[in-house]
């Protein structure tokens, strides 16, 4: 029995139930997904700006709790916290946006990230630039739909995912959709049928990618970019 | 009940047994792994023409077999096949050095391979930036020992492998070491102890990335790099 | 008159002073400096985990006084916040990491990082690569010293960088070197007599180049990588 | 009085006389070429699929002849066994692809590669990328046209390769063409008094590029890429 | 009292005033700005050619003044002698495109170069992969005006730079525009006025960028690139 | 018959009859090689100041003989007015930096350039990155010997170029070495016996190359980079 505990990055309980469903049909027998989120912190992360409040309450949930978990899933697609989580503990830490830009790279030459916003493009591009990616990833479209109303009408959203898809086939030869954004899983299932790519999901690539860590006993390196910090230097948290 | 073709590229059927125990301890509950070998082609592969020989061999088997798995993983480091098999298939095909290279990218900002004799370093070179990752290759070590004499005498082999990762760790401050071969598979347990740095084993890691994809029912796009090929136009074979 | 403040991203006010001196000596005339400290976060910087602690105190800085002065300066190399600083003003931010870097690759094709602990090798070299200067980075040298152990005996840590200086002129051809730490300041003017290559001192020139944007009017662009998020949605900060 | 062996890789004598007659005007005075093909392995060279059957006949006919010819060009535009080929024999061997990319990068700032099927973009794509070239290369266009009916109607083939030239020119500026198949080679002269741009035809390129490695009495490098491989492994070939 | 020499780099003295009364605006108090132009030399520079036989000339004046000034101009977007000047002397030497192209860097994800004739394109593409930043470049667009003609009529000029601005906005969702010509400057105030994102005049970012270097008492390295060359080989000149 | 202009870029004849000898021995038969010297300019060219004052005179003899030959080689490692030269001509121009650098990049994987002082360094980095083959070049080797002095003593200049050459295959595991200076010609003959990978001699392959270009009709696009400036607009030359 292993046990994964998945951080929502936001001070907004409202998915914990409904993605922890998603991701307990996900993860293999024998492994428990638990989900909480953050009290003090923005309601989603949209920005640079939303991503730094976020990271706080992030690192104390995994300060608190590293020793009762098997592996930990920071559950947004821009990762906020990655690097720092990775910092204070020693059990394996993944990200959805890490996850599935590495796993669009194995299904085809190239991949289009499909997100919310217009300042996506420049923090995705950034994102791929950092993982090696950059001439891989063919375009990033955004459908101009804060996260906040993804699901207030799913036709229109699906609808918008559709469209962004397509006109990157068209005018990227994209070979590969990645979904940029976390709360777009619940439309993973149904987009899948109506286009003619693969599509990835980023919640559930970093939940099997987590998996992966845990079974293979191997968690990320503790002598460079992840060495342990003082973390008895931080005053007034 | 899902099934695995695990292909070891080589026209020897010594290492079907062990790599088989070997992959099942690892493989999930439930996934079925079979082993096979190539019936023409190399004995080991350390070149490009190994390769050469090899892959006629792994497409034959992949052309036959498709329907009959869900998923295949060609079982050596330098990937023989990979692009082409995934072009005459649907079912997810992986490899070890792709897998394990990209893995490695998560666990620290850089990583080392070691490997068998001195052209590796040319070849993973090129491997490495093939996917994009040259940056975060601190180097390749080859421990200049053939194939074919890694299990000869195991304390040699291990004691080479471990001097090559800490003359890394010491040249490049490098943070993680692949294993650049297959046939090092029965040496990891006992490096892992050995060393201060993760070590990641290729076949371990690909049968798990396979298992990823099987899962997430997802596989490589079939409109670009991967296209469908005629196979009517093959003549002699 | 135009105004620029300085916001030290550590919860203590011991370097306010000092660091206000040295600034206001090299600000051009008429040009007034302040220096603030956030209230909450890490005594000092030196891991992603410090950084993140950092953050939300300067922004809360930067909303509250962005529209008193003319250009904000985050005083600590490793830029923490500097992108979503930028994203929720108007006004010039800029950060001694990216402004010294950026300085060095105008002053030879190589230049060398010296800080603090091992950890900043990849953290910089990471640093170097977002801004495209891969190629020119020649190394990234440590001096094994925590920031708090910096001012304790001069000459030590003056040593300590002249002989991290003179090892990778030799080993690396290096032509600049850049003081990985705005914790060096105070060492620049003796170590600038006693090495034979140019110095760069980061603070000193994140100041210069806030007065070139100020001066020529200029400020990031507002329609995609730093277009002003919804700050309305941060929850208990 | 020097020999050139022209290896044609697929599994079809047809073109080995006209590539012959036009190879045979191109070479200089007192350099011999002879055409042959492999016995058993594709018809046509479209995908990694068909590479992989051509190789080994490519193979055989490289270490059977290699003391009785100074050179060797494999005749097709994928290169296939490029790399293994080198690895067998001491006199150098060159492939179309290879040499007429780079030849075209000496001509202009960016050129475009003009092929056959849709595949063709990632294929040459990665081609250019593995040659450090990838910002040199502005497209790779596809005419949809099978290879076996390149012939079929020389007028259609070259209006659809004179469209491609003509629309990347208007969108990308293109300054140079690469013709993307040798089976286009009847073509080029043609096509040169009809585009206003150079054209490089790659059969005649790597038939001058062999020209000079003969002529300059050196070849490719033993002690790294290409070290001569132990050939006596392969079983069933 | 510190003195900058801004050098012409073109046999005509009609521009001296203008650029003069200009820079003296932007450049801080007690910053002598004296401009003079060469006497042998091109009209304008908008070639390689050009800047060839400008280059002799700016060098002449470069030796012959470099220990009555603190710094030194190159005042052509094209930075001719850019490199040699720095050989030649140890007073800083700045160029327009390059203080252009990288303040442009720092101020959002992507920028477009904006400049006269067709062979442009290439030429900046080009002297933005030597800065390190060809991904952040998103276009470079001509207006297809020589730079004789640029004064001619004001608006016309004007109005087909806001147009290339306006386009490359639409087409790249470019964030910043940078000017690629010198030759515009008396247009940036009009400019800035009329578009929606920031616009780098160059030859008041060089200014800048130089006082900087003066006010921080550094220079190019002596020891690698910019080593000082035997400058007593020169015959004719 | 075909005629070649070698244009010496140095204001001394001395090297005309030993090169002329030199080269027209390589020059394939029915090629009609003539070497010429500039009047004014270097006398040696080892610095970008050298070779600003070389390129007047070179772009001088291309305009006046462009009609009277088939193509222009620019005897020089450093390829001064290289992209000039190709602006004022249609005809092919080569030179041996370029040149050798591309040939080596086919010989194996990686490549040395052996030169002259240490300012070589940068400046064969950089000519390598601008030619996409960074990543190919493992060493830049100085002999720390100038220009003048390189035939003073045969067997003390071939001594040092070994002994560069010998110091990067054991560092560097270089596998092909590029002589950096076309004043090393003469030692190319006994080089090639004395070390174990190959050597490429750059003024030979310059040569070859343009005889490639001419027997293939094939020259520059004048369409972008090389597009034809408009000459009339240098005064005093």
């Amino acid at each position: 029995m292993k046990k994964i505990l998945v951080i929502n990055p936001v001070a907004d309980s409202r998915w914990n139930k409904t993605d922890g469903d998603y991701l307990k049909k996900i993860a293999r027998e024998g492994m428990v997904v638990e989900v909480v989120n953050i009290k003090k912190g923005p309601k989603t992360i949209e920005s640079f700006y939303d991503g730094a409040f976020a990271i706080p309450g992030i690192l104390k949930i995994v300060r608190e709790i590293k020793n009762q978990y098997d592996g930990i899933m920071i559950n947004c697609f821009a990762d906020p916290g990655l690097k720092s989580a990775r910092e204070v503990c020693d059990i394996p830490v993944v990200g959805p946006g890490e996850s599935a830009i590495i796993l669009a790279s194995m299904l085809g030459f190239n991949f289009s990230i499909i997100s919310v916003k217009k300042n996506v493009i420049p923090m995705f591009e950034m994102k791929a630039a950092s993982l090696g990616l950059s001439k891989r990833l063919s375009s990033v479209e955004y459908i101009d739909m804060p996260v906040s109303e993804l699901e207030d009408n799913f036709n229109k959203t699906e609808k918008a995912i559709i469209e962004a898809i397509n006109k990157t086939i068209k005018q990227n030869n994209t070979e590969v959709a990645v979904l940029g954004c976390t709360g777009m899983l619940s439309l993973h299932s149904g987009l899948v049928k109506r286009v003619s790519i693969p599509v990835v999901e980023p919640a559930a690539t970093a939940l099997k990618a987590l998996e992966i860590l845990i079974d293979l006993r191997i968690s990320h390196s503790k002598t460079g970019l992840y060495m342990t910090p003082d973390v008895g230097k931080i005053i007034g948290y």
